[in-house]
């Protein structure tokens, strides 16, 4: 059963199944019988719990705060902002009726025909469209403003083709919405709330990431500047892990939101949106993680530390158990989850692949000699190393340890990336080094035509304009036309 | 502006219309474009962010887990279990197509009748069907069970009739879903559950709540038992405040959800399911509020304490402030949520009739005299009584204050709850009773055709069959035929 568990295929066979095997046999997700929804499993949800908290304090922490918006949205509201309903029309679950009813031929429920919507309903797949509705009746002064309003929620997208926690149907998911007096105003919280992602990716998930603004191709619907971040996985492709949009006046024109200025004129309100879903759960597993399993930061790890004794009969684990919890005690002092697991239906040896699969960061085993000689073995999940440690100061030995797995997960990730990123000046490296996994910063002519090019040729796309790094102008490596700086490149998930 | 916040309707006058311009004017929630969703507005939210933290604390605290499961069901699985689909079809909101497209007559987007689904889905109206679907693949052995899940989600039921919180179309609730190896665990789970809601109202809500079971005619679509806390609102009418499901092994069967027991033997598996939503925002305000507005239990008050400085000019704010910044450090440190408004531009009459509208338990203000003299004034909102306090020891004096108004609020509810239950013994009297908004405690033949007839013509349910208080047996005021012991009987929200 250990064995099994453990019996993956491994990363450098076939990275994609290698994640979807991982997030199964980690119990993080599973599909359900709803097409491309999935089932968060409690492991998972756990983890997302953890990034909620941490990503809501910090939203709290600039000022802030939760409301909770319909998730339907009439038709008609979509219609409205011409890009919007252009971006979003394609992938829509329409709710048509409001009733079912037992079917005349005797086969069980049907929809009652009777019970048709006068205007259908759309579950919402984003919420500008009913907030900026209803900002309509909070905004009249410049007295009201700024609103600074994030939701937790679900949104619903019918993708084509979905993989757990990455592209899903349903995903969950924040969504902020602000509204602000200036131009000046909305651009600043844009950027402000791209800062805290990048800040929770690095130091929460350990994640590093590339901070840019989108080209034109890559906005989002109904936006005039898209930022993002963006993080290398493992085999060289991009994830987009957050976005935060400035959507200037188009949402407050669409809906006619209006405020008076101090001078008493009338002036549309400016917008921003910005969100970050469960699709963080998928960067965080294809980060860190290795062919044995998930490899989790300890930052967000539901079980920090568990002990796992090995004893002959229950004396022994008396023993052990005797010893252990003033140690439990301690680690809960020190705010460390930490599990004990005695459990007596499985073998320490499927434990220790179980816990292994599941990214738990420090396991400790204890046992009859490590009694008798006051040690213990302190395996770091990262490095998969073993140590034996004196059972006097472990607790500070483990806390120690966290920090520096901590740390080094983004250490390693870094590296990963560094190794992976390249400048390159022709077209014909570009292809090369495009198919081996790259992020690739190449100097583009800035039209969406060649952009377009680009992706069909290659499935590159352009992740972001880079806000760092090398801003020397140069000539576009397809079209030889003069470029402002270097973009980078990437196949993305 | 400060007179206007308060011209409420006075409860004495029309508690149902109180209710709804309390509801909006303390900032709480507003009804939305949508037909029967409400937008819970951030102060609103905020409250229900305290109640969702301290549940999940007692969930967890009872060994369950949060997981999470799709919106959307296949209509089939509804169909399962009998009761089930029984109950719900009628409200149900189906999502027929997955598209829009450009309306080929050029008005805005239309539904694409080329992308219809082959089944419809129901957005969830609760969630036993796709959960018990999930089951089947995690349970095999007595060794997977028991199974104890949560799950914070939204759900959709099409009312006909909505009120802001107390039945919207959309609502916010969790939902546990548990699965067990035992008849007798499944039931003590339920009755556990019911006991955390009881906790939870009265230690937390300051909502005394009477436990019991729900006749037959009550109960939830496929349970065998329904278990319910049932709380008193200031009109004398019921509100049932969350619910707990034996629900036997019907899911189980519906779902064909077995186990090999320790014998080696299939069974089907046992299982409940409990919840409590944003109604129990209904129950909370309804509970304690009077015709100033809201009044908040301390434990639950997004603001527990504000302190409003009163000033000629900015020299005088400054003053203030420099006196006041180390009281509100030091609240905090207490875990008091502490808010000092200097704001300029609002004057204090306006920011005291908003915080009293808004319920927040204890107000501080401080003058200029207020200086001179070492004093605070503080008003407590539950009695509106002003006293002049020492500025020295004044957080100690709050602490305590708090304490005393989260107690006193139970009290209080208690005693207005007992001033309004009677016992009555013909059915004449109960008609006149009824009319006046009592709980009324009678005896009753146990039958569901007496139950109807009496609920068709005094409009009044049976609320539950208490599980404490006298169970001498008697006669049925109705009918005359023997009744176990008496049942309460109320009008309901």
């Amino acid at each position: 059963m250990a064995k099994e568990l453990k019996n993956f295929t491994k990363r450098a066979d076939n990275y994609s199944q290698w994640y979807n095997e991982l997030v199964v046999k980690a119990d993080l997700a599973e599909q359900s019988a709803v097409r491309g929804c999935m089932v968060i499993k409690p492991y998972g949800y756990a983890i997302w719990e953890k990034m909620q908290h941490q990503l809501d304090k910090m939203f709290k922490e600039t000022g802030h705060q939760n409301a909770y918006f319909p998730l339907l949205i009439p038709k008609s509201f979509l219609s409205r902002e011409a890009d919007h309903v252009e971006g979003f029309a394609k992938e829509c679950a329409v709710v048509t009726h409001y009733r079912l009813k037992n079917d005349p031929d005797g086969n069980g429920v049907v929809v009652d025909p009777a019970a048709k919507l006068e205007e259908e309903l759309i579950i919402r797949p984003t919420s500008e469209t009913i907030i900026w509705n209803t900002y309509k009746n909070w905004i009249h002064s410049y007295r009201d403003l700024p609103i600074l309003v994030n939701q937790w929620a679900n949104v619903f997208r019918w993708e084509m083709r979905t993989r757990m926690f990455l592209r899903t149907a349903e995903f969950l998911w924040q969504e902020g919405h602000t509204a602000h007096a200036t131009r000046e105003e909305a651009e600043a919280e844009a950027i402000k709330m791209l800062n805290v992602y990048s800040d929770f990716a690095q130091n929460y998930m350990a994640v590093p990431v590339i901070k840019g603004v989108k080209t034109a191709n890559e906005r989002f619907a109904g936006a005039l500047e898209t930022y993002t971040i963006e993080a290398m996985m493992q085999d060289g492709k991009a994830l987009q892990s957050g976005t935060s949009h400035f959507l200037g006046q188009n949402f407050a024109k669409a809906f006619d939101v209006t405020f008076m200025n101090k001078n008493n004129e009338p002036e549309y309100v400016w917008a921003t949106s910005w969100g970050v879903s469960t699709r963080l759960m998928g960067a965080l597993i294809m980060s860190h993680s290795d062919d044995n399993g998930l490899v989790l930061p300890p930052a967000l790890a539901p079980i920090q530390v568990v002990i796992v004794p090995i004893y002959k009969n229950e004396e022994g684990r008396q023993a052990i158990t005797e010893k252990v919890l003033p140690i439990v005690d301690e680690f809960r002092k020190r705010g460390i989850s930490v599990k004990y697991d005695d459990a007596d239906n499985r073998r320490p040896g499927f434990k220790f692949a179980d816990y292994e699969v599941k990214g738990v960061p420090i396991r400790l085993a204890i046992g009859q000699r490590d009694l008798e000689e006051g040690t213990v073995e302190v395996m770091r999940r990262d490095t998969l190393e073993k140590e034996t440690y004196p059972i006097e100061g472990i607790v500070e030995h483990v806390v120690a340890q966290l920090d520096d797995m901590q740390s080094a997960l983004l250490k390693r990730a870094l590296a990963n990336r560094e190794a992976r990123t390249i400048e390159v000046n022709t077209y014909d490296e570009f292809k090369e080094k495009i198919e081996q996994g790259y992020f690739i910063m190449a100097h583009w002519d800035g039209t969406p035509e060649t952009e377009e090019r680009i992706k069909e040729e290659t499935k590159a796309t352009i992740r972001c304009i880079p806000f760092e790094g090398d801003n020397t102008p140069g000539v576009c490596m397809v079209t030889g036309k003069p470029s402002a700086r270097r973009v980078l490149f990437a196949r993305s998930y």
